[in-house]
Order: C-alpha cells, then sequence, then structure tokens
C-alpha cells in the first residue's frame, strides 16, 4: 500500500555532499568532494608481490585459509546472534518498565477521570527514549539512521559509503534502535540487524577496528575488497538469520541483493554464519527466557506457530490471495529535508509523542471489549471502559511492541477484532508509519509494514467472510460449505502482511522464503510466492522499491545485474571516460603526486603504459595502478634512486599495503620534497600486470557483463593495437537506465 | 553409508567413444571420435548481424521477448508438473494392481501352504515390468538410465551429453521409471523428474523437436546456448520442485549445481517455473485423488505432515545428529562393466526377481507382528502368520512403494518396528539398492537413500531411546525427565534420512531446503543442515559425492567453481593451447573446408586476425569465429565471388544459423566443389568481433574466473602486440584439480 521514501542522505550532513554537474561524455572536468561514495574494488589485483605470496604458499596454507574463513563466518553468526539477543532483551525491559509504568497509571486514572495524565506520561516516555536514539544518530553518527538494507546493498554491489562499516556505526545504531522501538516508534529491529551484522562481519574478519584504533594482527590476507565483500554477505546474512529466524531467507538476501558471482564454497559458509546466527540468538534467549535447551525463538519477530489445520487453504482463495498481492502495492513519497541536527531530534520527539497521542486517542474512543481468555497471551491487557473479565482489543493492538500485535493479529481467534477497530488501526498506522520512516532514527520498515499488512488483510478476511456466509453460501452452497476456512481471518492476516512487505521492499524469492520461515510452516509457501510476485509485477509498474528509490535518491552508481535491453547501440567507445591518465612503467615522482593531488581530475585507477610519447599518441598497456597502492608507494618512499639504500632496508610487501587497507591516507598528507620529485618509481612490481581489456567496438551489454560478473572497478578499452584509448568506470556504465521512453542517461555522483 | 558408482558409459555403448590419449601440454594432436562431448558456449556470439538484430529491436521487443520468457517458464513448469502426475498415477496404478495380485495369492497359499507360489508370481510380476523398462534404455535410448542428474548438472556446467536433451530421451525416460519402480526396484521416480524437466525445458524453449521433425516456429530468439541453458536451469528447477513439492529447492538446486552468475531475473523465472510445477501436480494429483481443490499432494514424494509437538529438538541432541550425519557417509564402488543390451536386460530382470525373493525370504522368516490399528494408513497390511487382528510390519516395510515405506518409518508410532527387523531391513535394502543403481534403467537415488537412512536413523532412535531409559535416566535424571522426546523413533528417522541421503549427493544448501519443503515444518530446518554438513564434511574427506564420482569417470571437462588455489603457478601461457589455427578476414574456401575436415585436429572455435604473415609470426586478433559459424557459411556458399549474385539472393541471416541451431550438418556432408575452393570468403559479418582475450602472464585462477564466470568456450591469449598466441579451451582448465599432494593434471576426453 506504501512506498514511503523520504530525502535524508546517507551522509547524515547536507553538507558532505560535493559539487554535482551533468556529465558529458568523454569529458568530465567536474569538480567534486572528497566525501563522495568511493567504488570498491572486487577484482584482485594480481601484481607481483601477490603473486609470489601465493606461489608461496603450500597446499596446506590454502587449507588454513579456507578453516580461518570458516572460523570468520562462525564468529560474525555468533557475534550478529549476541547482538540480536541484547537488543530483543534491552527492548524487552525497557518497553516492559514503559507499559508498566503507563498501565498502572492508567488503571489509576480510569476510574479518577484523568487520563489525560496517563497520555502525557506515556508521551514523555516515548519522547524520553526516542530522543536519546535520535541524539546518538544525528550527533555521533548520521549514516547509523534507517534500517541500512539500502546502504548493505550498495556496498555489496560495490559502492563504498563511507563509514558504513565501522564499529562506531554499528553501537550506535544498537543503540539507537533500542530506543526507538522502546519509544514505541512505528518501527521495527529486524531491518537494522542486517546492517548490524555486516559491520561485525567487517570487523571481524579484517580483525582490527580503526574506531578503536586496535590491530589483533590476525585475519591480514584478508584485508582487501574481494575477502571482505565475501565476510559482508555472511554477516547481512547472519543479521536476517537472526532478525527472522530464516537461516536460509538470509542466505537468498546476500545473494539476491548482493553476489553477482555464484560461489559454492561462499554460500555454504555463508548459510554457515547464517545457521550460526540464528542458533545463538536461540540459545540465549531461551537461557534467558528461563528454558535452556528448548531453543524456541530462532528470530527476533516470532510469528507463532501456525498450526497444521488451520493453515490449509483452498484453491478458490489464490484468486484472493492474488488480488490482495496487488493491494500490497502503492506509494507515498514524502519528501521532508532537516538537515541539522538539533531539529531531526526534535522531530523524531515530536513524532514519538504524536504516535502515544494517536495511540491513546484511539484507546480512549473505541469500545472493542472482548473477554478475556483463560489463555490469555496478551501480556498488558487493558481493561479501561471495558467491563470486569473483559479487556479492549484495540488497545491491545496499539497497547505494546508491535512484534507483539503482529503475532496477535495472525493468531487470536476469529472475533477478537471488529472490523472498524482494524480499519482505523491500519489508517492510523499507516500514517504514523510513513512519517516515522524519514526521522533520523536507528530502524526498520519490516515490522510496520507487517503490522500495516497484517492489520487489513486481517479486515479482508473478516469482510470476505461476511460476504460468503451472507451471500455467496446461499447460491454456492456446495463450496462454501467448509466455512472453517473463511472464518480465520489469521490466515488473511499473514497474506496481507506478506503483500504489504512485497509491495515495500520487492524482493520475491528471499522474502517468500522468510517469511515461510518465520511462520514455522511450509503450506503457505505457494500463496505468499504468489502475492510477493503479485505485488512486485504491480509495484514495479508504478514505483521502484523503497531500497531502490532509497539508492536512487542517493545518485551512488549501483549497476543492477542486467545492461539495459536497448543498449546494444552502444559500444565501449562511447560509454568509456577519455583521455585517461596514463603512467609510465617507471614514472617521476612529480608527476604522480602532481596527478593524485589535481582536485579537478581525481581517479582511482591508472592504467600503466609502456611508453607515453610525447605527442598525443596513446601507449600500450602493460598494468594497471590503483590510487591506494601509489599512495602506499610514495609514503615508502619506493623511489628508484633509493634502491641501493632500500638494499639495507626491507623491501615493501604486501603486508605494508595490507595495514594500510582500507583508510588510505590522502594525497596531501604525504610530503615529498623538492629532491624527491626528481626520483623515479618503478611501478613494474605493483601494478596488476593482467588488467582486463576490451576493444573499443564491444557493446555496452558485453562490457556490462565483464565488469559486473567480476566485480571490475575499472576496465581498460584499447585499440587494436593494445593501446590505452579510453577507461570504463562503473559510474559510466551506472548511468544508463532503461526508463518509460527507452535508454535513458542518469546524472550521477561522481566516483 | 554408502557411495554407489558403477562405471556406465552415458553414451550407453561403450563403442562409442574414441581413443584417448593423455594430453601433453600445447601439442595436442589427438586423434577423437566425433562422439566425444562437445562444449556449450555461454557466451554470445555478438556478430553484426546480431547487433543488427538487437539494435532493431524496440523497447516493446524487448519487453515482449521478457513476457514470452515467461511465458516459456511457465509452461514448462506446467508440461513438467503434468509428466510428474502421469508417472505418479500410472506408477501407484501398476503397483497397485501388482501388490493386489500377489496379496490374495500369498492371504491364498498362507493356509494351504504353497506360498513359493507367490514367491514366484511376485517374481516374475516384477522381472516382467523391469524387462519392459530396461529393454526401453537398453536398446532404444541408453543415455536414458540412471537418474540423469550428472548429465543435467553437465549440462548446466556447459559440457554438452549427446541426445541428452531429446524428446525421445524423455519418452524412455518417463516409461522406464514407470516400470522400474512399478517392478519393485530399490528406486525412487524422484531424480529422473530432474532430467525429465530439463528436456521440457530445451524443448519447450526451442519451440521445435528434431525427433518429432517439428518445427513450430516460435522462439525462435531462444536458439542459442545462452538462452537454452536458462531455460534448462528452470527446468530442472521445476523437476526438483514436482518431485519433493520443493519450489525454493528446486530454485537452490539450480543455482548450486548450474548457474555461475546470479542474475536476478532469470531466479525469479526459475521460481516462476517451480511454483507452477509443484502447483500443477498437486492440482490434478488432487483431483485424481477425488479431493479436488485441496492442494495437499505438491510434490511426488510427500514425507507426511509431521506434526509440531512431536518435532520438537532438545540442544542435547545436536550432537547426536551430528554423529548421525558423520555415519550417513561411507562408499561402496561396485564397478560392473556390461555392455550387451540384452545382457544388461537380463540382469536388470535378474535384480527385480532377487529383489521380489529377498523381500519375500525377510518377510517368511520374520515374525513382527504389530496389531493392526483402527486409523491404519498401510495400504497392504499383510496378515500373514501373525493373529488376527495384526499385522506383519516387516511386510509392509518390503510389501510397498518405497515412498510409502519412508513415509511409514518417519510417522509410525514407537514400538512399530522392531529394531532387529530394521537391521537386517537396512542391511538387506542396501545390498539391493547398491546392485540396482548401476542397472540400465531409468531410476533415481533419493527415495532408497532416504529409506534407508530412514531405516537405520529410525534403529538408532530406538536404541538410544532404550539406552536413555535404561542407564543414563538414572545418573542424569533431571535431564531426560523428557522421555516423550527421546521416544520418538519418527524423528531420527528423519535425520538419518538426511545424513544418508546427503552423503551420497553431497548437497547440502539445497538439499536442506528440500527436506524442509518436502517434510512441511522448519523446526528441523537446523538439525538437518548441521547433518548435511557433517555428511558433506566428513563424505568429501573420504570420497567425492555420487554424481561427481560419475562426472569423473567419464572425463567430461566439468569446471568446478574455483580453480584449484595452489595454481597461481601456472599462467595462461601454460595452460593454452598453442600453436592455434586462425583464419583471416578474408579466407580462401579451400583452407577453411580443409581445417574443418581435418579429423586430427578438431577445432570448435577459430580466432580470426588481420593478417596470417606466410612465416611463422602470429596475427593481429580481430575476431573469432566457431566451427558452426563456418559451416552454416560453407553451406549457404556465402563467398565474396557470389556476391554480385547475391545481391539478388537474400542476405544471410541470423535466422540461417538458428534454423541449424543445435545440430550443425558435419562438414563431410557439405559438398564443395574445386571451383568453389578457389572461392574467398569474407568472414567479417559473422565473427564475433571482440572475443574476450587475456594476455600471455594472466595467471590461472584470473583465467578461470573470466572463463567460469562469463560461461566461455574460447579464450583467446595474445601477447601485448595483441597477436594471437595461444587458445584457451575447456579442457585446458578441467584438467586441473586439486589432488591429495597438490595440483594435479588430469586426463581428459578430447572436446
Amino acid at each position: 500500500m506504501a512506498n514511503i521514501a523520504k530525502k535524508v542522505s546517507w551522509s547524515g550532513r547536507g553538507d558532505d555532499r560535493g559539487e554535482r554537474t551533468p556529465l558529458l561524455n568523454g569529458d568530465e572536468e567536474v569538480k567534486y568532494n572528497r566525501q563522495v561514495p568511493d567504488t570498491l574494488d572486487y577484482d584482485n589485483s594480481e601484481n607481483q608481490l601477490f603473486l609470489e605470496e601465493e606461489r608461496r604458499m603450500s597446499h596446506m596454507g590454502f587449507r588454513c585459509l579456507e578453516i580461518r574463513r570458516w572460523v570468520i563466518c562462525g564468529l560474525i553468526g555468533f557475534l550478529t546472534g549476541l547482538i540480536a539477543c541484547m537488543i530483543d532483551i534491552a527492548v524487552e525491559k525497557l518497553a516492559g518498565y514503559k507499559y508498566f509504568a503507563v498501565k498502572l497509571n492508567i488503571e489509576k486514572y480510569t476510574e479518577l477521570g484523568g487520563l489525560s495524565i496517563s497520555l502525557i506520561l506515556w508521551a514523555v516516555l516515548n519522547s524520553a527514549f526516542v530522543m536519546f536514539g535520535a541524539i546518538a544518530v544525528a550527533f555521533v553518527e548520521p549514516i547509523a539512521a534507517g534500517s541500512g538494507i539500502p546502504q548493505i546493498k550498495c556496498f555489496l554491489n560495490g559502492v563504498k559509503i563511507p563509514r558504513v562499516v565501522r564499529l562506531k556505526t554499528l553501537v550506535i545504531k544498537v543503540f539507537g534502535v533500542i530506543c526507538s522501538v522502546a519509544g514505541g516508534l512505528a518501527v521495527g529491529k529486524e531491518g537494522p540487524m542486517i546492517h548490524s551484522g555486516a559491520v561485525v562481519a567487517a570487523g571481524v574478519s579484517q580483525g582490527r577496528s580503526t574506531s578503536l584504533k586496535k590491530d589483533f594482527k590476525i585475519f591480514e590476507y584478508f584485508r582487501r575488497d574481494t575477502e571482505k565483500r565475501d565476510f559482508v554477505s555472511a554477516g547481512a546474512a547472519a543479521g536476517v538469520s537472526a532478525a527472522f529466524g530464516a537461516p536460509v531467507g538470509g542466505v537468498l538476501f546476500s545473494l539476491e541483493e548482493g553476489a553477482s558471482f555464484w560461489n559454492q564454497m561462499l554460500t555454504w559458509r555463508i548459510f554457515f554464519a547464517s545457521m550460526v546466527s540464528t542458533f545463538t540468538l536461540n540459545f540465549f534467549l531461551s537461557i534467558y527466557h528461563g528454558k535452556p535447551g528448548e531453543l524456541s525463538s530462532p528470530g527476533l519477530i516470532n510469528f507463532g506457530r501456525f498450526d497444521s489445520d488451520s493453515v490449509q487453504y483452498n484453491l478458490y482463495e489464490i484468486p484472493l490471495f492474488i488480488i490482495m498481492g496487488a493491494l500490497g502495492e502503492g506509494n507515498v513519497t514524502l519528501s521532508l529535508y532537516i538537515h541539522r541536527p538539533c531539529l531531526q531530534v526534535m522531530e523524531a520527539m515530536l513524532v514519538a509523542a504524536v504516535t502515544a497521542t494517536v495511540s491513546f486517542a484511539m484507546i480512549y474512543f473505541s469500545n472493542d471489549c472482548q473477554p478475556l481468555g483463560q489463555d490469555n497471551t496478551e501480556e498488558y491487557p487493558l481493561q479501561l471502559f471495558c467491563a470486569d473479565g473483559e479487556y479492549n482489543s484495540m488497545a491491545t493492538a496499539f497497547f505494546n511492541t508491535p512484534e507483539r500485535s503482529v503475532r496477535s493479529l495472525f493468531h487470536n481467534p476469529p472475533g477478537t477484532y471488529n472490523p472498524v477497530t482494524l480499519g482505523v488501526f491500519t489508517l492510523a498506522y499507516f500514517f504514523l508509519a510513513v512519517w516515522t520512516y524519514g526521522l533520523t532514527v536507528s530502524a526498520g520498515v519490516f515490522i510496520p509494514s507487517l503490522l500495516i499488512g497484517a492489520a487489513w488483510g486481517r479486515l479482508f478476511g473478516i469482510l470476505l467472510s461476511f460476504i460468503a456466509s451472507n451471500t455467496f453460501e446461499l447460491i454456492l452452497n456446495y463450496q462454501f460449505k467448509r466455512n472453517r476456512i473463511w472464518a480465520d481471518p489469521g490466515k488473511y492476516a499473514l497474506i496481507g502482511a506478506a503483500a504489504q512487505l512485497g509491495g515495500i521492499v520487492r524482493m520475491t524469492l528471499s522474502l517468500t522464503v522468510i517469511l515461510v520461515e518465520a511462520t514455522g510452516n511450509v503450506t503457505y509457501g505457494f500463496p505468499i510466492m504468489l502475492v510477493l510476485m503479485t505485488a512486485k509485477i504491480v509495484g514495479d509498474y508504478f514505483i521502484e522499491g523503497l531500497y531502490d528509490i532509497h539508492i536512487k535518491l542517493q545518485s551512488v552508481p549501483f549497476l543492477h545485474s542486467d545492461a539495459p535491453p536497448t543498449s546494444h547501440w552502444l559500444t565501449a567507445r562511447e560509454v568509456m571516460s577519455s583521455p585517461v591518465t596514463c603512467f609510465n612503467r617507471v614514472e617521476k615522482v612529480g608527476r604522480i603526486v602532481d596527478v593524485l593531488s589535481n582536485t579537478s581530475t581525481i581517479h582511482n585507477g591508472f592504467p600503466v603504459v609502456a611508453h607515453t610519447s610525447e605527442n598525443d599518441e596513446p601507449g600500450k598497456i602493460c598494468g594497471l595502478i590503483l590510487r591506494s597502492q601509489l599512495i602506499v608507494l610514495l609514503k615508502h618512499k619506493v623511489f628508484v634512486e633509493r634502491a641501493s639504500s632500500r638494499l639495507s632496508q626491507r623491501k615493501l610487501q604486501l603486508k605494508d599495503f595490507r595495514d594500510a587497507y582500507p583508510r588510505f591516507p590522502p594525497i596531501q598528507s604525504i610530503h615529498v620534497s623538492q629532491d624527491e620529485r626528481e626520483c623515479m618509481m618503478d611501478l613494474t612490481e605493483f601494478m596488476n600486470p593482467t588488467p582486463y581489456t576490451v576493444p573499443q567496438e564491444t557493446s555496452l551489454p558485453r562490457v556490462f557483463k565483464l565488469f559486473r560478473a567480476l566485480g571490475l572497478r575499472h576496465l581498460v578499452v584499447v585499440d587494436n593495437e593494445n593501446r590505452v584509448v579510453g577507461l570504463v568506470t562503473r559510474k559510466d556504465l551506472a548511468r544508463y537506465h532503461v526508463g518509460k521512453d527507452g535508454l535513458e542517461e542518469l546524472h550521477l555522483a561522481q566516483t
């Protein structure tokens, strides 16, 4: 029903972003800022140092590496599960205290008649929680806002968002999630788990933390983009797994969103991390709940057990499910730009107070009394104005963590909620969710979507059952005799939840598996699939999914899995950037420093050519060197003239590059004296001698396929003499996309 | 417990295979036969014709193509589901008649005392069924033997096994499966569904059948390896989905076994095909079972519903599950070479008779009487020598289709089987399964593995419960007080089945999902995963999986997803074939015919060079042309000298190549006169002008990654002047693999 997008800059502060001017083909003298998203290199730079290291390694060495990868994945899973467990317990405790206090207060004032005091108490408590969370996010680490899923999607795609996988981000994220969920906002704690898992993975796999300035000197081999990406996939999967108790869903999420190249061993490791993560959460939560060894809480959200009997569905219900799928779509784009952190905190507090007020008003004006059952599972049943032995079901829906509300909507017996209650609830919660989504707080969109969907799904089920029992039954008596099935609104709540969530996030395969695993029952697999596919098809017709909107708003060079279909017209010659700044195999230090310091053309990769003649004739390609490598070389002053004295010093090793990874110092911080500028640098040993190249005539889809399948960052375009004529980077490819009328060219941030 | 491998040539007849001599690096003048497996080209040849066609196509055109792809996937799913339904009904009917006849006979002779007559009747019936199946397979289409899974794995990997996706193969396969399952062999009908789905996919997507000599003139755009492979993936997934009612498992199977490049749209289409397939089967089977609309049979095998209460497991059971996983491994390699079809049929009949005899003997000598319950689900409970109101449970285990036996082992209440019965059953069935596996019949290994595993798993459970209740209970009373859980042997049967199957086929992710979907309950997801991973790790330590053994026995150039870890020593220069036969851009027809006709060096791809000088200096690369393209050109006599007369004729179009796909005529069938030999052919328009190239110094892992990620068939190795120095093909890469002592070089069949 809703795609909610609010333009919030990922870098948090508007002034972080540089100037942007439209790109012109082949001429890109664009000034830009140092903070612009960088890209990641998923292609190993196989230079001599690397090859020497690999060749020195024995068969046993590779086996040890493999074992180390498994250990890291185990650790990632364990820590992610632990964090999920911590968040869950903290939220439960805090929300428990809050609801307990408010409930006591309400009970006290229901009879006395001063319920406005309860309202104020509730609003203040909510605002206070949210304030802490918003302050942390807005002032300390703005990148921790939202669920972080679009950022992780970008990371896995190869776009580096600054600060996204730092320890500090994780701490703020966890704290922010606890505050915003405990503060009663219309948000969930599941989405952020994916981001948290990814940060854990990035941290553990590198064996150090730059936030803590601590290097454990382990796992140094994995300090490069390729390996890090693999572990971050595992971390994201572990996050999904812990959030929903869905290890297979986690693996599929990582694959659907991230990986381009399917690798069996990697998939198994990701699977292992997911498995460990849900198991850890389950283990510790079951201890916390006082039932050690029972293993009944595999995820943060627990949909509750759908009993096999109640989840039967019939063939004639399938069209209804599909209609529900189509309903689960639509969009509301709310664009508010608030850049000042103070205002952001104020806004978050305001929303928290409004949420409390709206809920309170609805509780107050509804009189939806239901008998208080023997086996009541509600934790805070509010009696309010109901008779003794009854409770207010509307209050139950609002006066609870959203996870519990979802569960009630799925499982409460028919008749628990009346249709008007549900209708009003859906609308109110929907608008709250839309408003909440753009806040500068750490929070996910999964749970509010599920809750809205479950509410209108249940409403749909109730209406259907009403229509069926009143009208059609007379005509089609033989068909509808199993009224038992029609009468189960919980089933429709589940389908509605799936439709709503699918319409917003537009995942199909992974979301199907996640929902099936969360319900603990595969019977509903088929209808959930149908619903998600319908939601996606109908949704894509109108607008892109929430995450894609988010990614597009940031103008990052995100590559989809295929080139646009009509792009065969274009060739490498047209998409490439040219002329290219090349270096000679043995290059003057002064020139390197000048090129790297030139702020008008910031390039990250430079083809190395055999000989650049003085005229404009391009040289023959013989390698590719990265800005980061050059910076390390300059820092260690690896100059030809110093080679004799270097003999006494140690030779530059791969380790030096790894130690600098991933935050290479800026060129400005490296001091090069005037004498040194006249020295020469021999790049032979450090450049990648076999970069992938394509001829100029290669069509865009072919370039795209090569680029995407291998996770490249730079692709050198050569003429038939192997001379460098251009360089294709991620943004050159990302700017073409299919619009309504065919191929369109986007304007993207420079990378 | 067992990996069973029997060397049966895929081409069925031993004389199909050519001579094989060990390959020497860079010098490969090897004679070989025309029947040797070919490779598939998953890289589009983007020649001028192709680009012109793509460029002519509008945005709408591409959208139509996409819709057509979805329609085809829907059709594939539908037909696969229909075939599964047909097989199921046929087997049920035939087996029903057989068991009914034998049961009547047994009942008649139990009292009279002439049970040997029943045995003979049973053996004869079995042998007769099996005979028909074996005759069809051995005489008509030997490639239809076995499950076909290794062949489909090869196809998806890029190795073309002759006749594997033909309609004739499908017909024989379906007939063969029905006969062998109805004939009571220790086989299943699930594995062959994967092959069947793949054949359906290959047929439907090409819009024609060469077996029927019928071209529907539709879907011509999809007549190339790339598109066909995608559809075959969908078909295989649909097959898995129909076999186990596991659509997600099907998608994962396709990905795990086939795809190297993950593509979202493709994955969704595969998912759609899987979904339609299980739904179709479900729909028609529920009509057949007289409960239309109930949708309760999503797969061929139905594990029955595991009730939520009975499937609880406890933390301390996990080590036990892991032990069971480790048990599910081991291997028995039975190598029988029988090449004469007559003998093959005889052998199959013998096995059928022996199976009947062994079963009969065990039924006869066992006296495992169990009370005949009220709600008994057994279809053919045999009373035999039991008292009235009782039935022989041993007889039940044998006297049934294996699917039903698996279900009984999972669900029958504790005490149904006694341990000795189960032990003997496991052993007997195990040896029968090993013998049966190598027969020339169409049949799968899934069900026998599950059955053996379920039997020893149940045995394990019973023993455990016995030990627990007798010994540990005294000591660890507080731990084992929930005797209810220990006492459920069905749970251990499920774990045993998973362990056994995992130990044989060595899939983890996809098999976990398949088993979870088949049981209809995700609670067991975690232990099943653990068990499958243990089975794989322990198994891989001893021997490869069944399918991999099979593939290796055939010496096909199968590429795994990664290059061997220690292969950084090798470079493209060392692995490539050289010298390479190149053609000029404008080449003499005579030379082309000579090169293509040369049986001593059969190449499938030829680099096109700007100019081959008379001396041995290699020419500059300007394209790549395939044998198949040259043959079409020769057939249509596209000679420069005829260009003037050709103006009146129509120009050669992409359609001409598509019409010839996939069975291009051999060069011998094309008549080229002596005059025509002097003509020239201009290859410019037809060659791929932008083949992927690598420099000579590229390391093997880098070459491997490029080759595998893009599904290449030929990769041209060039020097720094862009001159062709070598050609890397699939077999050049596949021959390196990791053995016990590091890198080994294999001897592979030429391709």
